[in-house]
This record gives structure tokens, sequence and C-alpha cells, in this order.
């Protein structure tokens, strides 16, 4: 066989989850499984590739160049051509299934993909080429429920995970081409003055008005726009100026449709109607939303409605709305002990000599029987001293000592890892009284 | 953007899992995680790919051929080069790790690994290109109680996923080597006699012999070897022969130490010595097992002690044992409805008019504060009727209904789904009426 490389690195860009990471992941999934569920949502799994015909020419050119392609095999392999490619996104596969399996999926279809997927990005700090993207979505339905219905689950399961300092800003696309008509921006403008206004959270108002101008847009049109976009009370301006186009007025009946629906469902505190929000995908076609989370760059999630867009994947012409939940961002704002503990053993069983390995083994075997994780010592060292390091690194709550003078005693030694205390308890009631102790603790906390 | 291929299947050899089958499989890792923490395996989760030197020249050319190769991207795509390569197996990527964190690790380092892996084998009845493999292994340590553990914690994944009726073969391949050695047989032919000897539970008796013969082996020693192999009371005197080699006696101790190590942990009818057990694969070099299911051709799992192994992978030089669980097979025995109704909802909310699709909403939200799992109607039919077939589609147990008359007596009609019978219930009660019911029934089962 051949030797391993030096480096022992996994692949750039992506990550080995040791315990506790996986854990605290492990966590996180079930924390969205189980809200998901708690809506109906069901879930979906797709293979890690597909066709490459079904993935590329679907996003651009850019994105295509960040597809991850498979070598054709066998003899086909020497072509250097690919036929399959890892999942861009959760997207593609959800417009293939949509096709595939038709009026056997519920409809409208709810369902939720939780799952890796691969972009040949340059790594970097938070950015991965193997990532985990978690996607809800609904589709089928026009009907504005939906759209709440997604942003619900989505708080749901941001404050399932313990977060509750973020703020989803919610907008319409309809809002933003009633802007355009309002202050008469030119058709041909129009897109590249979204994409302007976008970043108005991150560059100053002067800066963008700079750029409004580099595009083509009269001076004074320009400042205007910023103007109200940017005021203190540039929400109600909005909503007043908004009165002079349908198509804007059409934007705030969906917005406040959606806030009226979501009541109380999520807090006045963490959602707002945001119009200067504009999300840069053309794709959107209905209400849009971001959400922003304290000291974080960026959004930790978005979404919004796309009524047009599985058809353009190839699927079926269904509307849609969906919410894609920022997972790797949002781990690294989850506390880090979230989760945590969850991999520690309760009961920890040195073994005293190879004399006494067997009734060790059975120990732990009893242990387990009761519910309890507990692991024998399988290290070299004889002494007791060490194994009770063993033990504490594991984080054992009980060790289980049996060596000669317990033999002779026909019982077991119990030492509680906390206090250090030990009492002997007869072989046969050991597990009964491991049992109760745990039981006691885990009433009183 | 382009079309969608006209075929929406997954690509050959994968498959989409849907709620029902996604519910079952995840159900299924969750008692393999559970089981495995009660025995303090830690998790380990690796990247889908790792750098093709890595993967390739491991496991001989035929494995080789089976890997799927992902292309160089940017300007090197042009090269038809790979170097990257979906991950083949399990143990690769452990021994990677097992180099990249070493010390970092507990040691022995027990984990477990539950993930797809990718091979380009031809697709057919229940041979997949995309799989879950899940791997139990613990590193670091020569001791039989490492490998009664693995065997224990296998056992009991098997039994908790509802599995009684299968039988552990066990062996050691120094009884093989024993064998070998009081049946004369000459070096160089040893691994092809095994390799022959291992197809006793399928082929007759006479086949073998002939295929041993073949190899060049003395006929009457074919003859004699096979008829103790094969004899009814083949186990005592394989017992008896091995007397004659110190290496056979020493497989026989492993055996018997791993076996009353285990005690009543396994019950005995579910494990046997197994002298005619070959496996395949050469790197073990210890005690060898394999699962085997009524109805099922072929082994269900299988493992073994492999203390060169990870050296030879390129990882460090540690002994090792472990055992793999052939989960995809393992879950066609599962019953069908094992895991089932996970995905079900409890409260179905009908939508009677748009004027009150607010309180329906609201409704839902209500209930699933109080921790049911609940669905607001999104279709477009006004029908109480089609509502109702929805509902009874969702597996819905109840379903709330809002409309004109419950408007104006500040009532909730609730329908109880199994009995059909209603009543009207306060809205402020709704949801204390539901948690209940649902407490009531959870109770008296």
């Amino acid at each position: 066989m051949d030797a391993m490389p030096t480096q022992f690195d996994p692949p750039s860009g992506t990550r080995d989850f040791l315990a506790a990471e996986y854990e605290k992941r492990e966590w996180a999934f079930g924390v969205l499984r189980s809200v998901f569920a708690r809506y109906g949502f069901e879930p979906l799994q797709t293979p890690a590739f597909e066709r490459i015909d079904v993935l590329l020419g679907k996003y651009g050119d850019e994105a295509d160049k960040l597809v991850f392609k498979i070598l054709r095999r066998g003899e086909h392999e020497a072509s250097g051509e690919a036929d399959l490619a890892l999942r861009y996104d959760m997207t593609v596969p959800l417009a293939r299934v949509a096709a595939a399996y038709g009026s056997k999926l519920p409809m409208p279809y709810k369902r939720y993909a939780i799952g890796p997927v691969w972009r040949a990005d340059r790594p970097g700090k938070g950015r991965f080429r193997e990532f985990v993207q978690c996607d809800v979505d609904t589709l089928g339905t026009a009907s504005l429920m939906a759209d709440a219905e997604v942003l619900c689950a989505h708080h749901d399961v941001m404050v399932g995970l313990g977060l509750t300092d973020f703020t989803i800003l919610l907008n319409a696309r309809r809002v933003l081409f009633g802007l355009l008509e309002v202050f008469s921006v030119p058709e041909e403008l129009g897109e590249g003055v979204l994409i302007s206004l976008d970043k108005l959270d991150k560059l100053r108002p002067d800066d963008v008005i700079a750029e409004l101008v580099g595009r083509g847009l009269a001076a004074d049109v320009c400042g205007e726009l910023v103007g109200t976009m940017t005021a203190p009370d540039a929400t109600d301006r909005i909503r007043t100026v908004l009165k002079g186009s349908d198509l804007g007025m059409a934007g705030l009946d969906q917005v406040d449709e959606v806030l009226s629906l979501i009541g109380s469902q999520i807090p006045a505190e963490r959602i707002a109607f945001t119009p200067r929000m504009v999300r840069g995908l053309s794709y959107y076609t209905g209400p849009i939303w971001e959400l922003a989370a304290a000291g974080v760059p960026g959004s930790v999630g978005s979404g919004g409605r796309y009524d047009n867009l599985i058809a353009q994947l190839g699927g079926p012409d269904v509307p849609g709305t969906g919410s894609s939940i920022g997972l790797e961002r949002v781990l690294m704002l989850t506390s880090d002990d979230a989760g945590a503990g969850r991999g520690r053993i309760d009961v920890a069983v040195p073994v005293m000599s190879e004399e006494f390995a067997k009734q060790s083994f059975a120990l732990a075997g009893a242990a387990r029987k009761s519910g309890l994780r507990a692991s024998v010592y399988l290290g070299s060292s004889g002494k007791l001293g060490k194994q009770l390091k063993w033990a504490s690194d594991q984080g054992a709550r009980w060790c289980l000592i049996y060596g000669n003078a317990e033999h002779e005693a026909c019982v077991v030694t119990v030492r509680d890892m906390t206090s250090g205390e030990q009492r002997e308890v007869d072989v046969d009631d050991v597990v009964t009284y491991l049992a109760g102790a745990s039981r006691a603790e885990a009433a009183g906390g």
C-alpha cells in the first residue's frame, strides 16, 4: 500500500468534526428537525451528486465555476470529462424532486433539507468548501400564509438554538419596484440601482449616491432616493411616497399581510419592515427577508417568495417560498457549551488486574443495561491513579472499582468523581444504586 | 437558464429519501448514536472528499477503480486530472485523523462514524453507489476487551433496531493459520485455501474440495480438511486437532477470552465460535466476526482486529479493532413501520375563509407553542370536506375549525379525526384542551 502523504489535514476548505463539535452540530440539527416537524414540514434528502446537466447553467457562469465536477469512470476516465457534480445548493435538487415525484408529493409541498453542499470558493474565515445548508420551503401555493409560516419557523429555529438578539428585515420586491417607479428610475437602470441601494447598510449614503450617479442616474434623483431611504422616518416616508405607485402599494399590502398573519408569533422587536433591504438575487417575486444578528457582518439567514424559480430550474411551474438558514454562521454565534456534555460518560470502570477484567467488563455492561453511559478502561496502565485520571478526563460521574479486596467481600467500591467519596456497595445492588443516584441527581439538578 | 433534462431520477445507484424513508433512517441513526454513546464511543465526521493521494492505492487496483474522482478546478480543469476523491470507506479517513490529531485524541480512541460513502460499483438490488456506512472502532489497545466491547455494541445496535434473529459467527485468524499448519498446507497456498474454505457456507463440500485441488492442494488433505470443517461436531473436532499447533491454540484462547468477557451480554444463542468463517480480507490479525441474519444472503455486518492496518493506510502504528454495520441491509430487515409516524402532525387547521386566515394561522401557532405539531391549510380549496381530507392525509389527530359561527360564539370547533366527534371549545381554552387530550392519549396509549 502507498504511504499516507505527510500532510494529514482535511482538504482545503473542509473540516473534521471531532466529538465536541460533532455533538454541538448534531444538537443543532435536532433543534432544526424538531422545529420543522412542529410546523408540518417534511424532511427531504437527495444524493450528494447530481447528473452534471441538472446542476450546470442554473445560476450563471460564476456559479458553474464553483461546482465540483466528478470524472467519468472506467474507460471514459481518460476523456477527462465529468458526468456528475456535487450538489451546489438545495434548491436545484428540490426542483428535480418536484419534477420527479409530482403527484406523489403532498401539495403544497412543505419540505426542509439539512445537509452538506460543496462550492469551490476560495476558503477563508467562516467560508468553507463543504458546509451545511439548511433550507425550508413551501412549493405549490401563492398564499402569503406560506411565507409567514416559513418566517415563523425560521424565527423559532433561531430561538431554539438559543439566539434572541437578531432582527428579521422584511420587505417585498414590489415595494422596490414601486420606489423605482415613483422616483422615475429608467427601467434599464432598475436592477443596478437596487444593487447599489442594497449597500446602504455597509456604505455611507454619499458613497451610494456616487455609485448611483456612476450608473447613470440623475444626481438630484439619487439624492432624493437615498435621502428618503436613510431618513430617520424612512419607513413612514416610503409608505407615503408609495401611494403614487400601484406596484408599490401592492408590495406594501404584502408586507402588511405577512406582518398581520405573524401577529405575536414573532415578537415585534425582532421583525421590521425595512424598505432599503434588497436581497441581491433577482429571482425573488414577492416578500423578501434577511436575518441580521448582533455582531455579525452580513446575514445569518434569508429568503423570500420565488414564484418562477422552480420552473426556471427545470422543475414544474409552481409558486414557492422559502428560507435558508445560515447554519455555519449561526453555530458560531451559539454558546460554546450549547449541546455540550452529551458525549460525557456516566460510569467509568477501571481494570484492577487481568484477573478481574471479566468482572469489570460485566459491571460496565450492567450499567449500560440500566441506561447509563459506561466505559471500561482499555489502556495498559495497572495503576489506579492513572485510571482515575482517565475516568475524570471522560467526564465520568462515578467509578466502579473491583479488585482483590472487593472480590473477597463481594462488593464494588463506588467512587463519586465529584466529591471523591467512596462507598462499598453489594455487587448485586450496584446498578440499582447508580440508577437511584442518577435519578436523584437529575431531579435535584 | 438551461432546461432540466427529461429524466428526473437521481443519478444511477443513488436515492432520494422522501419523508417516510428519511424518518426511518433518521430513527435508525438515532438508535446507533445512542447505543454507541452508552459505550463511550465518540462520534467522528470527516469531509465527503479527501485528497486523492490519501485515498488511492490503499486497497488495490480494483478498489481504486471504484473511487469517484473530482476534477481539478479553474485553469486546471482542462487537464482532465483529479485532485480530490469521494470517501470510499470510513477507515482511511480514520487513519488520517489518527495521524492528524494524535495526542489530541483520547487513547485508546473509541470512535464511531455514520455517513455516506461512494463507490462506482455496478448498481443492483440492494447495491448502491451512495450508501451509508456505519463503523465502530477502537484504536490504540491490544486488549481483547476492546474486541468484546465492539461486539457487544454491534449486538445492541441490532437489538435496538428491533432485530433478534441473527447470529454472530466468531473466529480468529490464528485458528485458521493453526488449521493450515495442522493439515500441512504449504505456506504459499495458505491465503488461497482460506478463500476457498470461506465458500463452505455457499458451495457444497465437494465443490470446495475440487476448488482446493485446483489450487494444488493434495486430494487427501483437501478431503480431510473439508471433512473436519463440515462435520456435525466440527467445532469439537477442530478444538482437538488444534492442540497440535501453538498458533491454533493461541487463536482458540482469543476466541474463548472474547466469549468469556462477553458473558451473558450477548445471549449464547446469538454468538458461536465458527471455525469455517474466514472473512476475505487479509488485513485482519486477531478475532474476526460476521453477522448472519435469517433470510439474508451474505452478512449484515462484520469486523475484527487489524493490528497493522492503520499504519499500512498511512496512519500511526497502533493496533485496532472494529465492526462495520451493514446498515442498508439491516434497514431492509427492520419492519416498515419502524420509526414511522414521526412525521405525522397532531393538529390541522383548515382555513374557512380569507377573512379568518389570521385566526387560523394563530391557532396553529398557539398549538405549536404547547409542543404540538400543527399545520395550517395552505391549499386553494374553500371546501371543508377537501380540507378535512387534507388533514386526514397528514395524519392529524385533531382539526381546529374557525368560521363564521365559531367567530360569533368566540369558540373553536375541535374535531377528533379518529372518532369524527366535534365539540366547541372557548378560543382561549383550546390549547389547554388539546394539551390535556394529548397527555391523556399518551398516558392511556
